[in-house]
């Protein structure tokens, strides 16, 4: 289930979702109950060795871990970025892995200078800064940091007049066009919230603006949302959410090396031939700042569903307000660093499990990402001392620390496509986290992985009210269906009642996974706590301190230890089991729902089509709207056709029989102790890791051929934000009904794909 | 259908109604199209007075009538109140008109002295009141008006402690439990909106509160909703809304003289035996008043829904805020001028048709009451001149321009206890308005008379777009459901679409029809015009002004023109119909309708019940809640017993098939030319006359014996929204089963003696 979290917590996992499992009363049993891939002896051994694991975690390593790292700005590129990156490496050393440093030279344009003014018709200078703020001791200690900007947002010097378009999404655009007003020429403001930061320049710049400031509206995440920091956690007037406006839904890394690794021979594109560089200067701006500019627009009043909190009343404009911003930036080559640590593995060294977060932040980047990356370190500490122990993982262990996240997930794009041939040859999974803080546990991924996740969930204590992860979580998504019932909440709080598996949410992007799943195949998940907390008025900001985290985050690192507890089960438990924990019903059942969405968005797109046609034909829009006011009809839209759905629901038949088999004979075979010849385990094992390449098709989705995944991909239009089924999906949302229909065809063909790699998993059971 | 308006416009017409009728396509020759009650013939001769009555209708009249009357302050009891009645009587008089003034002695309590002070943690003064306006006249001009007051509040001096209770609505008081705060002993602090104004400080001091302020958040009807006054036309920083606290869903009128007329020798209440007169101090105040109280306030932050547009995080408290409040009153008896005048019926002079609108306001009045006053003075202007050229109602006329509405509709309610056993004896409609401007025909009432109503909206023209103003509601009604679907837009789209006529609301309270409807038993209506105004801005202040009206609410008095047209067609026809214009099958069908909804709501209840039942057994709530903050589970409720429907469904059978025989009857007979004997005629009239009487209980609502009709209620819980089937539905919402057990007994009676009048009046029909 999705969870629907009133702050912004999960930006950079940026719909997180809950997961969980089990009969919580069936539970005080957890050792006894069965464990996915593994006979009850050996499930016996991995649990005493997860308490070992558990043994070792330890609260004040990752507050002291955390302090260190963010006591100074730690960006890519920065002095203390690759101290942070030496620091760890020291600590892989120390605690036994082979670990060492990677670096890839990457496009990374840092500002030069830049300034924001109000011309007409009053005077008004942007501050563009974050004062310091008593209580925050980092706030005071800037220096080497880089100022709020938005990285891979275009030069320029541009004066013109300011339109208010909401949050810059496509419909937001329809909107305008209703009231008559266009942005050609023109320099837009949007609030953040309700897509991706990316997109709004983007679509700005298509739409024909010139310029594009981005604010932060109190009512996303500042006093409107709570008290603001140093009083309570929200967003000061003054503070600014940097961040990254990267094309990254064409492809994310160096945009000079689509597809390979930016090592120093790579072949690079000329800057201006990198696509994902935006057009059009961006600047984020605090809303101290934004509000002179608002106050002073004009025109017409904005739809209800466009204002924000500030106290004012909020026009459309364009003007009088008009505006001139500058931006120069320096762009060159910048090292990222990544840290990557291992641990052979003793009987499957050829099958990696790897696990990684991001070091880099804004400024300080305490939540984001040092609370998931202390998190990391405690997990390969303790499997160090394992280590020490004398135990060894059956499967290789890989460990990585990210650099370049936040400007385009840099660090992790540019080592997967460098070593694609590898990964795809020898990755099981690969396991993210990146800001984790105090609530419940959210999971996303891939849906063969949807069991571990639960069986995991239900053998994890949550710190603050002693009952497992999973229970809590369970708790919350019934009083959630009870508080706001509707269709989708109510589903899932049955799931949650009867204690079936709770569905984890399918993979956007915006973290490091993206490069793991969607470009190479290797099955992923992206885990972390969170949604008690009050991130989201410090996110990006220069107020992501450690002093905030430790008031606002995770006051005790209790969470921190949740994570550590969560993602080492998940790793060791892939790391050791006999066979992979994999099922694939889960994935069938998921998929199929997936695929009664798009009939239904097809269906429900023709019928709205129809009632729009209608509607314009009798004039009741011009009826219906008040003369004194601009409000035009709707554009009409052509006619929405039937769509052969044939090939995608024939290919979901096969793939429900074959996974059905699949998890029946592992379930035969678990149940009579795994008795498997090692032939068989090889041949399985084998199959099993790369059962989802078979998802990925050559030539990529529509436009964007870097994102080969046909089930999950960031949306066009959403940005971080999942599409599902992407190629039918987002061709019907586009109304494109050719390549919907093209899309229907290639998706029924990985999952037949797939279906026929199950089969032959199946097939292995039978023949000793 | 109700209309959502994103104002507040139709507070006093408090969901105002919209109903429309006919295909549009087929309404070019309305002329042609049969008319309801009468014959062809007539109805011919009934459409050519319809178009001399529109021809003396002059939109300049109403200009002058407006500006003249909203000069001076003109609330009950005022020199110029008085002068406007003495103005209107002569009017009628000059127009040919019968016409009195009848005066009522009631209690009303004014404004001595009143002050609030915030006394801790910080000092600050309120000002209370509303400074002139530049551009707005009459803001310079206000002496002999009242200052913003809530009349019949009670007199005191308290100082306490203050809490946000939002609304102040008793799902508000539901949540503030959870948070593990009470008001006993404080002062809350609530905003206008979600509910009538008087049950807030009423459900406070049932709560233990000692004093109570209501402000106007800037999100309901300031610079959230648009550009304030004079920019636009919402509500400035300084504009109060004043209005009403009396406990009018007990009884309205003077609160010493309930169900009797205030009649100079009338027996009279003591003061302290008065039910409706509140028992703690309360206060209308402007968002610059309460913004320094609510920055104030510290504790917990308010759940989400609570919070409004001022630019500070809103905490619940108690405190540290404290303050310090005092009021003084006169509580004198003042005089009630009603303007009543009569044309004498020609031939059925017993059978009257009342008209009515208040002419007093808050302060200058212009938007309420007065655009609907002159409305109506300009249809008994364009009688008077048909009277000069020689026609005569058939059945007697009884226009009413009320006074004392705003403090408890006293005007209408004394004449109408006064007169009530005449009433029941000869009224057989009331129709009323209030305030009026630019946008969409609303009406509610009698759903005997929704067909009426229909075919009349299908023969009045839209001033602004030319079609009728039925046509135009249904293009509204169709794009709203097309932009905000749900499953009751759809259902009034749908009807708006194929032609059937448009449901008309049930009627609650909240201007001058109570009386009427709800304590005799006179079939009413309720009709105006908006939704394209900002009168929400204000509403019940100083600023309620010509000048603001005829920039903001009807440039051109052409809805006041258009207002008189459709009012003065349901009057004409109402007076000269050979058959009383009513049918019984929308009645039947609509009351169908709610009997479904009560079903449901017992049956929702129970499942909701349940689920509750289940959530707080597995302690969910207490996992799903955050530690670090209160938020205690809800209380657990009682469960919800199967209740016997059978009384109620079995009187909907009869009430089915003996509406449906009626109905075919008079069509029947239409068609036939409406060949009746005149002792046939007498009898249908006499029986339809009494009609709407039937469904009153002489013994009336629980707990509120003056309310007898038993389909619809002004809310013991919403104020001036209405309540169907009143004795059921608020016993189920209270969960009170065996009541609402009784409940559904005697609604079944009312509906079953309705039933049989009805099958006499088929026999009428039958019986030559």
């Amino acid at each position: 289930m999705r969870r629907a979290t009133p702050t912004i917590f999960s930006i950079l996992i940026p719909m997180l979702m809950t997961v969980g499992s089990g009969v919580s009363a069936a539970r005080a049993s957890a050792d006894a109950a069965p464990m996915l891939g593994f006979s009850d002896a050996a499930a016996t051994a991995q649990r005493a060795l997860e308490r070992r694991f558990d043994a070792e975690l330890k609260a004040d390593d990752q507050r002291e871990w955390m302090r260190q790292m963010a006591s100074q700005p730690n960006h890519l590129g920065s002095a203390h970025g690759k101290a942070n990156a030496e620091f760890m490496l020291a600590k892989f050393k120390e605690w036994g892995w082979d670990a060492k440093i990677e670096r890839f030279d990457v496009l990374y344009p840092t500002a030069k200078s830049h300034s924001l003014e109000l011309i007409e018709p009053t005077r008004f200078t942007a501050a563009l800064n974050e004062p310091p703020i008593e209580g925050d001791s980092t706030s005071f200690k800037t220096e080497g940091s880089l100022p709020p900007y938005n990285v891979y947002g275009a030069d320029g010097d541009v004066t013109a007049e300011l339109v208010y378009v909401n949050y810059g999404m496509p419909d937001d655009y329809k909107e305008l066009a209703r009231h008559g007003v266009d942005v050609k020429g023109k320099i837009v403001i949007t609030r953040y919230g309700h897509g991706w930061r990316g997109l709004k320049p983007k679509l700005a710049h298509e739409h024909g603006a010139v310029g594009c400031l981005i604010y932060s509206d109190p009512h996303e995440d500042g006093y409107f949302a709570g008290d603001a920091y140093p009083k309570g956690g929200y967003r000061p007037a003054d503070g600014v959410q940097r961040g990254s406006v990267l094309d990254m839904i064409l492809y994310p890394g160096d945009p000079l090396t689509p597809g390979v690794g930016s090592t120093p021979d790579a072949r690079r594109l000329a800057m201006e031939d990198a696509v994902t560089i935006l057009k059009i200067p961006v600047m984020p701006i605090s809303w101290a700042d934004a509000q002179p500019l608002l106050a002073a627009l004009d025109g017409q009043v904005v739809p209800r569903s466009w204002r924000g909190a500030l106290p004012l009343t909020y026009h459309i404009g364009p003007g009088p307000a008009k505006v001139h911003m500058k931006i120069e930036s320096e762009w060159t080559r910048k090292p990222a660093y990544d840290v990557i640590a291992r641990i052979r593995g003793a009987s499957n060294p050829d099958e990696w499990i790897v696990r990684g977060n991001h070091h880099d932040g804004w400024v300080f980047g305490a939540w984001d990402p040092l609370a998931g990356n202390v998190a990391m370190l405690a997990e390969a500490k303790a499997i160090g001392a394992l280590l020490k122990q004398g135990w060894k993982p059956a499967r290789t262990l890989v460990y990585a620390s990210w650099d370049g996240e936040e400007p385009g997930l840099l660090g992790s794009t540019e080592w997967v496509e460098a070593h694609a041939k590898e990964l795809k040859q020898k990755a099981v999974l690969y396991l993210n986290s990146d800001t984790n803080s105090r609530g419940f546990l959210g999971a996303e991924g891939s849906h063969s992985l949807q069991h571990l996740v639960n069986q995991v969930a239900a053998e994890v204590r949550d710190p603050q009210t002693g009952v497992s992860v999973d229970q809590r979580l369970r708790a919350a998504i019934q009083v959630d269906a009870f508080e706001n019932p509707n269709p989708e909440s109510q589903r899932v709080a049955k799931l949650a009642a009867n204690g079936s598996d709770l569905p984890i949410g399918g993979m956007g992007s915006g973290s490091d996974y993206s490069a793991f799943l969607q470009h190479v195949g290797i099955a992923s998940l992206n885990i972390g706590y969170g949604g008690e907390d009050e991130q989201g008025g410090v996110y990006h900001s220069v107020y992501d301190s450690f002093d905030h985290y430790e008031r606002f985050g995770d006051p005790g690192f209790v969470y921190g230890v949740a994570l550590s507890q969560t993602a080492g089960r998940i790793v060791l438990r892939a790391a050791n089991a006999e066979v992979l924990p994999m099922r694939f019903g889960d994935f069938a059942e998921t998929v199929a729902r997936y695929a009664d969405e798009v009939h239904k968005l097809a269906d429900s797109e023709r019928e709205r089509t129809n009632a729009l046609a209608s509607l314009l034909d009798s004039g009741a829009f011009k009826l219906a709207a008040d003369p004194s006011k601009v409000l035009l009809p709707p554009a009409r839209e052509d006619n929405v056709p039937y769509i052969d759905f044939a090939p995608l629901d024939n290919a979901l038949v096969r793939l429900d029989r074959s996974t059905k088999a699949y998890d029946g004979a592992l379930e035969k075979a678990q149940a009579a102790g795994l008795d498997l010849s090692a032939r068989q385990r090889s041949d399985l094992n084998g199959l099993l890791q790369g059962m989802e390449q078979t998802l990925l098709d050559a030539k990529g989705l529509p436009g964007r051929p870097w994102f080969k995944h046909f089930i999950y991909a960031p949306g066009m239009t959403t940005g971080y934000g999942v599409k599902t089924l992407p190629s039918v999906r987002e061709s019907i949302e586009d109304r494109n009904w050719d390549l919907a229909t093209q899309g229907v065809v290639r998706t029924a063909a990985v999952l037949d794909a797939y279906s026929k790699r199950i089969e032959q998993a199946t097939l292995a059971f039978k023949s000793k």
